[in-house]
């Protein structure tokens, strides 16, 4: 490796890292307590860099760990082969807002919120929001085709990305499409990159269409008295015609932790609230929000719920989202936990919570659950708390393969936006058998013959 | 070759078919003036009989050409290597409508027309409307990527497509994906499918997603005194972020050929419109979209138009979208003519008319382009009428070339909604290079060893 390191040193001079420290700083993500520590952390800033450094792994079959912000959920990012950690941070330019076309052209490194922000100056609008947006790269995103709450009206990353200049493992560049809103021209090679985790090439410019920024939105907090019927009612709205820019699910717990965590007790929570929904309308006309808002106070009359928060300014709102957005910090916070990233049919939503109930007390164990229900998309989180190591460990994975065969049967799927990464990719039989597999992993095979991008991640040999 | 046909007739008893009569029927589409007539023509009406199929064929490595409703405009249906013309008429049922999650699960060769009409009835709306929306099949819609108007506010058949049933050449039958909106579980091998022309699989079962159905719309005819003129005030439409759901540009030839051609006089064209924008708007609010038709007309202020002509009746508006809809059809009982699929970045439309417009000059040839400006689609009719035989053969393709050539270097590419197929093929280099073009038939060769579905398309070699 000695002789690897003076090659990267002499390419990217201070950019190439083999110190303790930073070795160990790229050893893991977000994705619970999993750390592996690469051999060295090269820093490149541009494509040639990048490609240089492919060329050179792929001759000598060194594995190569693409590395964004390290905010992953499926331990994408973790250098599992250890080998080369390629953190993507110095591509951290927005290179071309094209006001006139409705696109930007971005180099991965740039933080998904930051990018949302400068492009809102210019009254332009990136929908997709992961909770992680004030940290993570729009490069990640890509990544795993990352959703978070506006998806349900306005999509996830990959409807937004048109374009991408790749690096593939030979060091050749290609771009995969053109900058375009409609293509017929040959195989659709920018949907295969994005959600691909690394392992087909590397990302180094990203285009994506945008829309206009939306100048209106309302966000009213619902308490529900029973958790089954706050599922119940999001796919009620929906079949009032009414699509809302985000339909967030919150079981009690999780939005008691996240008080906690954040210390923001503004919002009461009495005892007998089972759930609660949060639930955004934007656009650009107020009339036509508060004429849908009132509509979805019609479907609520159904169903038993408690009085409903209009947030009435936005400080208000960014409370609101932020005991959304900090659930998952909150949990972490509280006890191990294993998070599992379901998604199925909206209206499938109810059935699977009630199985996830009727799980909990076969294992005896406690789940929090919340997320965008609007899409389908419950995040799962199987809490540890008291549980002996020897039962967690021996009945976690029982408890997994248990849910993800049920979403599978409910028409679901066993990630809706975190990616297979490292810890799902055990589970994969259960959403696809062998002839699925096997085309995925020829694909893989095209790509990446000496399997250096990414290695050991999505699939499970 | 009889020997097949034997076992063709075993397995479909009398939808197999030898005879003449019926394969010079499936020997062409409605791309120009090519036939090539297929051994025989296969009607299989369940996945087990293409399945079987599939596998015979491959097995004994006989040309299959999947075929739809024969409306395509690249070729794709064309049995060029003869053999196999697999029909997918019979697969022509509406399966599952699921109301409550926004969901149709169909077969291929259901009429786009009939699907969207069925589901309109429930209130449910499936936008992507190519012209040939009457007759053409879904399945062709997913084959070829279509488009179509509404495409500009509400994307191409790709965005609509959550999951396929595919038969693979080996007659595998596999799901690409699930039925949910959000879906980050290995490669996106629904989006391979969609737009590879039958080339990787053959779709036998189809899930869309679902919007609910618009109530309300506006709809405007512009007469403007240059064409350039009409190509610029549509990105400065955009610019207003305004998003109509449709934005289509006529050449002052394209509507006054498809008022001879349909005999319908209503609408007066003066000497000096050169060219027309036909908008529309809708939503579910007509005061919101009168407030944006307004904005509308404050953009076009600051360009040279005549009188705009509002539909005041459902009538009118069905005049106006059939004159817009028969162009193509208007120009093919004109002359011989080759039609181009050009996209480019919608701001760069001026700049590819100007350019168009040189271009007749210098090789002395007339054309008329017409097309979905608001995604920068515009198709280039280019119209033999009075030239040569001689000259025509010899110099349409240097023009094809240079027009493609101007189509990528404004950022574009060659084929919006038509595909590659047979005719275009050739161009393919134009679009990609060779590292580009070898990752694709690298993929073709995972998905088809034997290279059995509709060999010859797409790949020039």
């Amino acid at each position: 490796m000695n002789q690897h390191i003076l090659f990267f040193e002499k390419l990217l001079a201070n950019n190439c890292f083999s110190d303790e420290a930073t070795r160990q700083q790229y050893s893991h993500d977000e994705t619970e307590d999993i750390h592996r520590v690469p051999a060295c952390v090269l820093k490149p800033s541009t494509v040639e860099e990048v490609s240089q450094i492919l060329r050179y792994c792929n001759e000598n079959k060194l594995p190569v760990t693409p590395i964004g912000a390290r905010t992953g959920l499926s331990g994408g990012a973790i250098p599992l082969e250890q080998g080369v950690a390629l953190s993507m941070e110095r591509f951290n330019k927005i290179l071309t807002i094209d006001e006139k076309n409705h696109q930007v052209i971005t180099e991965p490194g740039v933080i998904t919120q930051a990018l949302q922000d400068t492009l809102k100056e210019k009254g332009l609008f990136y929908p997709p929001d992961p909770a992680s947006k004030g940290s993570c790269f729009i490069g990640g995103n890509v990544s795993e085709n990352s959703g978070g709450p506006k998806a349900v009206k306005y999509g996830v990353t990959k409807d937004y990305v048109l374009n991408l200049e790749v690096v593939l493992a030979n060091g050749e560049v290609i771009w995969t499409g053109a900058n375009v809103l409609k293509n017929a021209t040959g195989y659709n090679l920018t949907q295969l990159i994005v959600g691909s985790e690394g392992t087909l090439g590397i990302v180094t410019k990203i285009v994506l269409k945008l829309l206009p920024h939306p100048t209106e939105s309302l966000l009213l907090l619902v308490p529900f008295f029973s958790a089954e019927q706050a599922c119940e009612a999001v796919a009620a709205i929906y079949q009032q015609g009414i699509i809302p820019s985000g339909l967030e699910f919150m079981e009690r717990d999780a939005l008691v932790w996240s008080q906690e965590f954040t210390q923001d007790y503004s919002i009461k929570i009495k005892e007998n609230h089972q759930a609660h929904l949060l639930i955004e309308l934007d656009g650009f006309n107020m009339d036509l929000l508060m004429s849908d808002c009132e509509s979805i106070m019609t479907v609520l009359e159904r169903f038993e719920t408690d009085e409903v928060l209009f947030a009435d300014s936005q400080a208000q709102k960014d409370k609101l989202w932020n005991l959304r957005r900090k659930v998952a910090e909150a949990v972490r916070s509280r006890s191990i936990y294993k998070e599992e990233d379901t998604v199925v049919p909206r209206f499938a939503l109810p059935k699977l919570l009630t199985f996830i109930k009727s799980l909990e007390k076969d294992f005896g164990f406690k789940s929090v659950c919340y997320g965008h229900a609007g899409d389908g998309n419950l995040h799962v989180n199987i809490i540890k708390g008291d549980l002996s190591n020897e039962k967690w460990d021996k009945e976690l994975t029982s408890v997994i393969r248990r849910l993800f065969e049920k979403v599978v049967e409910l028409g679901g799927t066993i990630s809706g936006e975190h990616g297979i990464g490292l810890v799902q990719k055990q589970y994969m039989d259960i959403a696809f058998n062998s002839a699925q597999l096997n085309l995925m992993k020829a694909i893989k095979q095209v790509f990446d013959p000496n399997d250096i991008l990414n290695p050991g991640k999505i699939f499970n040999d």
